[in-house]
């Protein structure tokens, strides 16, 4: 009964293949191989349009090095005020971008709202020297809050940062859940509402160690490949990063895993509804149920060994002590159904 | 009639005495002469302790230097979402400090609250590594809102500071103005009340361009001094950073100019109080008057010839369209005479 | 007939299948894994002292991270002229060090020599704030030459560091070569010989993408576990670092790989030296062999397929245009046969 | 007897008279004030064609901002090997360029040569993403040596440096001396013989604490009004930098300064030549004097009260353990005559 993350759980038994099989004889090093150039392709497929591709190994050097391509030192980079990249990279961000500043926005449910970010951005007076401009806004899909953007709401706030010249990043760490949860195209989901540079998870969706920061406009490229080689994140080996993305969207892997990633979450939600004392927090569109439980059943679950944790995040307006599961590829609806049973009595 | 900064006015005549003064012969450069050691020891008097003194040549610098002593690239500084070293420094703490990050935390009235502050903090679990450890707490004496911390109110943050590890920063760039309106000692204001590093300012309030760099703690100093060379701050011909510093500290020169800018602002308070339409915002507490005025009035005066610029702040909870007027050592009674008057027809 | 580069060829089978291995179940997150523990006690027996380990993705990051530990952002790092983190790392060094400086310094087949370094020190007064003080020492092993220093030249090298309180870092991305070809052991390869901090390379001897930065000295270790976080290179599916990284060490795969691989070379250059018109340029000491061919030749040998890159190296004091050949794991006997063969004719 | 530097002398008395000058009434602050204007027309004059200039405190500042004009934190930037920027900056350049790297070049009397410059740019391969891109070359007028490079010498090096896409920087601390010395024009000392920014020194050549960052290509001033501002240089009483530097100007004051100081070290040298056991070390091209003095000179100077400095520099080619004499805009003949006559007897 494991939901404590969806990276703790393996690698997708596909993936490890293509390791396997991606081993044979030699092939150049730093990216130049066959599969990199394959995964491209498969990229561009998926989002229907010509796109530029780097694979690195962490979430965070995705993050960090997408906005490090669009914001300069001395700007500012707009997000929600839960967000991962604001509290959870240890200054991650700021250290790729050289020093820019994240600048934290309320919205409920872990969602930026345009008025409130129009707002925050009054206090900038455009070309003032003074101040940090506004070069970037970052939205996270999935939210903190396991919330999922639709693409009118990706446009509207798209369209606010256009107005003042900054470019749209989105930390897509649980991409492949928004995009299964909304039912909406990887290609609506980004660059046909405005976004520019995505970084496309895949560790947290069966994958070893792998995400893609892609860039749909070809002008915002720029010194990422000196930056990505100047962090770390140049592999030399580099097509066992390839094979792992190859594999991941071989045949829809990446879809086929969030469809399941999320229904275990809505089974899991709905099994909770039912059970006295239990508060569902938040909407439940993706694979990540937060909610209040009583303290005698958690006691219950944790005396069981069900792996979950608890869950504090700022701008969060329901009430009540949250913890939160998270499912993934490899839950399976007998863990759910053990935990609830555990629950029901 | 100039109230739109304390910086527009030019310098005391005590002061560019003093930079004749100092002219004479050959002098060790970098901050090896005597006049510069004269400060340090009428700093220690003033604060009556021993402390370590940094001359720069700007108020972004001095907060920015002073913060990088106590902060590592990694951590975080913990300030109110007014803030002038979160909006107006185009990010030079967060590039000082290797990129830090300034995290935000609303007050009533330009001021920090225990409460609130240990709430922002609570989002940040004591060493753990995915998130960006808080090792300073900002304080603006004044505040962005012309309000004045009080020492307790000073110990009581400082204190919530401490029992997370974390040094306490002032930007005091009207910090002379706090002394006079508290009736506090510089002492009681800074290290009795747990404050470790404060940018002590002059420019301000009377002089040509220089502040100090204050550290309480010998064990804060640090790296100091490398990183004040590093960042262009360490002055060849030193001598008249320290000839500004020793006439403004010379006969108390610093609380007769801060004393006179705050009777200047005593005066246009009461004068605008009296005036149909105009609402005095905050409370008086420095050289700083923040009302709303009739659009009729604000008319009249600007076509007048009086200076001062509309006032926008974060967090800022009070009704209408506001202006700041700022006073100086150089405006004059009769300048705010003048103005009421206007204002009164 | 791949001798690029040692990293073209794949991963050893005993690698991937530990990958496989390590796939089963649920794990803790982000290096909170019993594999990750096992190796640091591996570790702790292979340098026969107590250690800290720090996994990562590149040897990039290795290197850059370990030089991070011990080096702040006005600092200087003194390393060869010809040195890969002076020349090869787009400034990942400087970037991971908040922009501390690498100062070069010439000497013979790749090897610093204790006068050149003490001479170069020379011109840096200590203590004096105007210049970046010497923080680290950076050794290469293997050098860019393909030679090896021995415990002497280290302990001699770093006796001149510690003169100046300088740390000694090691570049240890062909550290197994170094290793076998010496007939040191590690622990008089590193902490016996005064280093503190080595980068103990697995990609190039076999592993997908793995190395270790390794601290001998606790009070040393500072904020690398932040520091790792902050530049992406904390993996949340650690397991699969460690799993590598398990495997290299299980049996001593890591030397039987580097013995292997420095026979190979042996075997090339045995054979080269033989064939009119080569010049073998420097000691082969490890895995590489650099040599100047024959046009003719080098035209006949590329033609047959053979894959290995022309060199030019600062610092070169031997006639010639050179090329390199680097040997792996992977290379087989019949490989270097071949293209020995072919050269004879 | 004061020959220990150009920087402990005060201020021309023209200067401190502008600032009184400049101390009438309110003007608006941060530069944006008639004299700072003014400034930039003088430059504009002076330099025979349109420019940017910024003002800034001091002349580490001035390098460092106007190097990151043109060099992004992954580039690198190539000067002398015994340059004022590379040595004794405390990595001020490497700072505020975001860590770029400084790459060193040795060169006779302190000058690069075209062919060193060029083997240096060898060892990076055009765009190659693992190595720092050659950016910026930087020149600095005078030299370390005490020597200027003339119009075609500086043309020459530009070439090469265009050759590989490098802007050109000039670090002209001494730049006034080299005008005199070699009889060319401010013009064709820079923008007609490729320099593209220029740190344009008044503080050793008589001012306060002013020096102007001259960008001749209005498409390189980029981010420089915010990086200015967080580096903390824009200064708020921005008059008073403009009133310094325009009272340089104003007369050609800068140019009368160095003539004197550049006679008063032909003086010096003259006189010392013809002392037995004195060996003039190299070509007198400005205010700088660097020779061997006789142990029992140097002694017998000492003790007479004469203040200078020992002198040690990389690439120094020639014998003997070297000190410097610096004269200033305030040495005067008789001073000059005294320190010769005592080395007489």
């Amino acid at each position: 009964m494991h939901f404590g993350s969806d990276n703790t759980s393996g690698v997708a038994p596909e993936i490890l293949e293509a390791l396997a099989r991606a081993n044979a004889g030699y092939v150049p090093s730093y990216g130049a191989d066959a599969l990199t150039e394959r995964v491209e392709e498969r990229l561009a497929d998926l989002f229907e349009t010509t796109l530029s591709v780097f694979l690195v190994g962490t979430g965070t050097a995705a993050n960090s090095l997408g906005l490090a391509a669009i914001v300069r030192s001395h700007e500012a980079i707009f997000c929600h005020e839960a967000s991962h990249i604001y509290w959870d990279e240890c200054g991650a961000p700021e250290f790729f971008c050289g020093g820019a500043k994240l600048m934290p926005v309320a919205g409920e449910l872990g969602k930026l709202q345009p008025d409130a970010l129009r707002h925050a951005l009054s206090f900038i007076r455009p070309g003032f020297h003074h101040q940090a401009q506004p070069a970037a806004l970052s939205l996270s899909q999935l939210t903190e809050f396991g919330t999922a953007y639709r693409p009118a709401e990706i446009a509207t706030l798209s369209a606010v940062a256009r107005e003042r010249g900054m470019a749209v990043h989105m930390d897509g760490a649980r991409f492949s859940n928004a995009v299964v949860s909304t039912g909406a195209s990887p290609a609506e989901l980004t660059w046909k509402s405005g976004v520019d540079v995505l970084s496309f998870g895949a560790s947290k969706n069966g994958a070893m160690g792998v995400e893609a920061v892609i860039v749909f406009d070809p002008d915002l490229v720029g010194d990422l490949p000196s930056l990505r080689k100047r962090s770390g994140q140049l592999f030399s080996k580099g097509r066992f990063l390839a094979a792992q993305m190859d594999a991941y969207l071989e045949g829809d892997l990446w879809r086929r895993h969030a469809i399941h990633a999320n229904a275990m979450a809505g089974q899991l939600e709905e099994g909770l509804r039912d059970i006295p004392g239990v508060e569902i927090s938040y909407p439940v569109e993706g694979n990540e149920v937060f909610c209040v439980l009583p303290d005698e059943l958690d006691r219950r679950l944790k005396e069981a060994g069900a792996v979950y944790h608890p869950w504090h995040a700022p701008g969060d307006t329901m009430p009540g002590d949250k913890v939160r599961f998270v499912t993934s590829f490899a839950t399976r609806p007998e863990d759910v159904d053990t935990l609830l049973e555990i629950a029901r009595n």
